[in-house]
């Protein structure tokens, strides 16, 4: 019954790759599960059914009939609709991407992970970074490797960063974090000589977890997070997740003695969600159904989670409804309490620790590290001395230990280079996207602080969410706020926020 | 580097079967979550998911590649090791009984299962037979059909009892049953007539679900369930799965004004996780790492639900147990009377709220119905007279409409014949194990009443769990029993009980 016209050849393409896309959402179902719910000792058995689909998603993807699909396809590209003709594109651009790294290679660099991950939570344990040092010598020597494969103009490390934010280079990068270097670090100076402390006192003590739950659970329905097409669990770690745009799942963590964490988490996994869940239903089941980039992504999760979730509008209006939560708790406290508490700046050794004024001066260090590994300008043996060289310079802190130094992150032991950076991306992209929103909806912070987040749910959904990866992230920043990524923005946000807090 | 040994075409086939196996585990983990996490709005996407995965196990499994690796073990048989023997044997039969329906046959049965599904919600509803009639016509021509696909020598409902009952036949059913059916249904007579009424006035009122839910959690770690490989959650319907031997779940239901239906329904599912958690792991991720039938499986939660879960040792030992979950409330209630009380014979005309006496009697009429309708000698539109007819010499009682009848279970509309035997099978395996338990654990009440059940589930792991599908539930039980299937333990088990309790 199959007819031989253009139309057909779409339609099995858009078939297979929907079967390939339920089998990584069948994946993800099984890593959340893995994070959330699984007992302990069924890890094993997880392990080896995530490698099953694993391979099996990348054989199907990868195999003759995908290219053969793919070249009718584009042999009669002008009749195809306008959705089958992204797919096309943007199925053209990952087989050819996935078919780049020899088999042989994706094995040896698994196997090298295998055993970075496990000498580097040794190393970390111990604070002995001669014990990941070898491992990290063979990881940036097939990183290298991996670049040549790939293939780049300018940087090898623009090869690794096309796998996380393509279209950007790190001489871009380069010319951009300098910049922030310079003036965030200048800023946390004059914070730090202010004299000006916010009272944080009212915020120990015991917070009871129900109601940090149930508080979390209100800001994400008000957020517009859609709960009949998602849910919230704990897990350890933080994160969001899609199984399918009408199933997008987040995680939080709870701690009686953390006021904040909890809260300032949901909002940041609700900013992803939402951006998860806008994505246009012509595009489900595809891998058009996602971010733009990581960096983008990131833009979503912070710019809820910093821009609104920190603001004084937005405690002005929820500060009333936390007292409800915490009966007799919060009676004394203002929301310009909060709002002071919850933006304090205090440089810490710790990434995840970081406010928003120190956040991008971790990133920095280690992309600065990065690239002279992948460039070849730095030796692995240098990088704790260079690691803590930066860390004084940027923040003024001396690093005690490795630990608390270049050993502290997971992601160079997974292999992953070139990753950093898409956080501190995620920063600006909010900052330049929320210049063009504050002109665009005057009202936006009457709004707020009413606790309506509509408008600017429509306008994220309108300009962001529903192109999922039909743009990439440089070209839909330039369509959306009319310019190049720019430092400008945020240093903006930051000088006019935290001037006014810290009356610097 | 693959040798061409015999012991390679081994790897090779444990390896296919093992993927297979691993892409049929993700298939159980997206059920699970459907049921009990996922959000409405999930379901479009994870049906898409789950026939997708389905799919692609069918192609794996039956493709020529299997065939062939097949072919060259069974050319090597005598040199396998006994665990690539059994997985050979296991697999041959289930290639061949998977490629004997056409796949436009299987097509063709799905939509009707899913068009006959609608029609039956619909019907129940409405308690008109007419509306599912046309449906259920359908399916038994479609079913009379797969017999023929699938080959018989007696009766086409053997073909189709294969499916879940491998080894047992209509006739040998038509045997048993009668004789149950004669036997059970005069003893029901008798406790109508004795003008014994078990006390259950103390079971009204309000139980607390915290203190349900703790109490069965208790006893399902007492009755030997590894949660560190398995857990309870919760699901309108109570079920269990296995993802791995060392991922078992089951879920229950927590109702505040039915007192023993969680607590039940958990040591009825922890049977059959207790099945699934003592497979033997030399067969995990096989198919040998499953029930030797279905019936074989009911037998282990009928045992724990009914044999042991419904005796006075058990309450012996419970009962101070169960004041302390709920305090002050059962101070006064005697070990005798929860004994009472959770074996009350009360015949009903729904089949999941039948007690031990009257169960068989509900399969025994839906078996006489199905044989008469697969064999042809029965029409469909006289279903509704038949079960009615039955019910009222069975169990005495007037059917008022269709959908307290011939409507109320969903098992049909699934296309799903000759699977209710199962379940009375479960009883009767259950029945005579337990017979030959006694014999070997002389001990076996003084150890219950003290709540220790590791005895019997050593017992069980070895002559029954470990086995999984290596042996027919036929031979395993004359191996285990000394004897073939009998309904002499049962009627005994019956009388033995029952007659105490009604003094009849």
């Amino acid at each position: 019954m199959e007819s031989e016209s253009p139309a057909s050849c779409a339609t099995l393409l858009r078939e297979r790759i929907n079967a390939i896309s339920d089998i990584n959402s069948a994946t993800a179902v099984l890593q959340w599960d893995q994070e959330v719910h699984m007992p302990p000792k069924g890890a094993a058995a997880r392990g080896a059914q995530l490698a099953t689909l694993s391979a099996l998603a990348h054989r199907e993807f990868t195999g003759a009939e995908t290219g053969r699909l793919l070249e009718e396809c584009e042999a009669t590209f002008d009749t195809l609709s306008e959705a089958d003709r992204a797919l096309t594109n943007i199925a053209r651009y990952d087989f050819e991407r996935a078919r780049k790294l020899p088999e042989k290679f994706v094995h040896k660099f698994a196997e090298e992970t295998s055993a970075a991950y496990v000498a580097w939570v040794k190393a970390r344990e111990e604070s002995d970074f001669a014990k990941f040092q070898p491992n990290l010598e063979r990881l940036i020597e097939l990183s290298r490797e991996k670049a040549q494969y790939y293939g780049y103009t300018g940087s090898p490390y623009d090869a690794l960063l096309e796998d996380f934010e393509r279209g950007m280079t790190a001489e871009q990068l380069k010319v951009i974090f300098a910049e922030l270097a310079e003036k965030q670090s200048k800023l946390v100076e004059r914070i730090l000589t202010s004299g000006v402390q916010p009272d944080t006192s009212w915020m120990k003590g015991e917070w009871d977890l129900q109601a940090q739950w149930d508080f979390g659970m209100c800001v994400l329905r008000d957020l517009g997070y859609d709960l009949d097409a998602g849910r919230q669990d704990k897990s350890v770690h933080p994160f969001s997740t899609i199984f399918a745009i009408d199933d997008v799942r987040i995680t939080t963590r709870l701690n009686t003695e953390e006021f904040f964490s909890s809260l300032t988490g949901t909002i940041h996994e609700c900013g992803h969600a939402l951006y998860m869940q806008g994505h246009s239903r012509e595009d489900a089941r595809t891998m058009l159904a996602d971010g733009a980039s990581l960096g983008m992504h990131e833009s979503q999760s912070r710019m809820w989670e910093n821009v609104i979730g920190r603001s004084l509008p937005f405690w002005n209006h929820y500060t009333p409804i936390l007292r409800e939560y915490h009966k007799g708790k919060l009676d004394n406290v203002t929301p310009e309490q909060i709002h002071k508490a919850i933006n304090r700046v205090q440089p810490s050794l710790i990434r995840v620790e970081a406010d928003e004024c120190t956040y991008n001066l971790h990133i920095i260090v280690r992309f600065e590290i990065e690239v002279g590994l992948i460039e070849g300008t730095l030796r692995v043996q240098d990088v704790p001395e260079i690691w803590n060289a930066r860390i004084k310079s940027y923040l003024g802190l001396d690093v005690p230990n490795n630990a608390q130094g270049c050993l502290q992150d997971i992601h160079w032991s997974h292999g992953a280079f070139a990753y950093f950076p898409t956080y501190a991306l995620g920063n600006l992209y909010a900052a330049q996207l929320f210049e063009t929103i504050e002109r665009d909806i005057p009202s936006l912070w009457q709004e707020v602080e009413t606790g309506n987040f509509r408008l600017l749910l429509d306008w994220l959904r309108d300009r962001i969410h529903r192109h999922g990866r039909r743009k990439l992230a440089p070209d839909l920043l330039r369509e959306v706020t009319g310019s190049g990524l720019s430092s400008g923005p945020f240093l903006n946000y930051l000088e006019r926020k935290y001037g006014a807090l810290y009356r610097v």
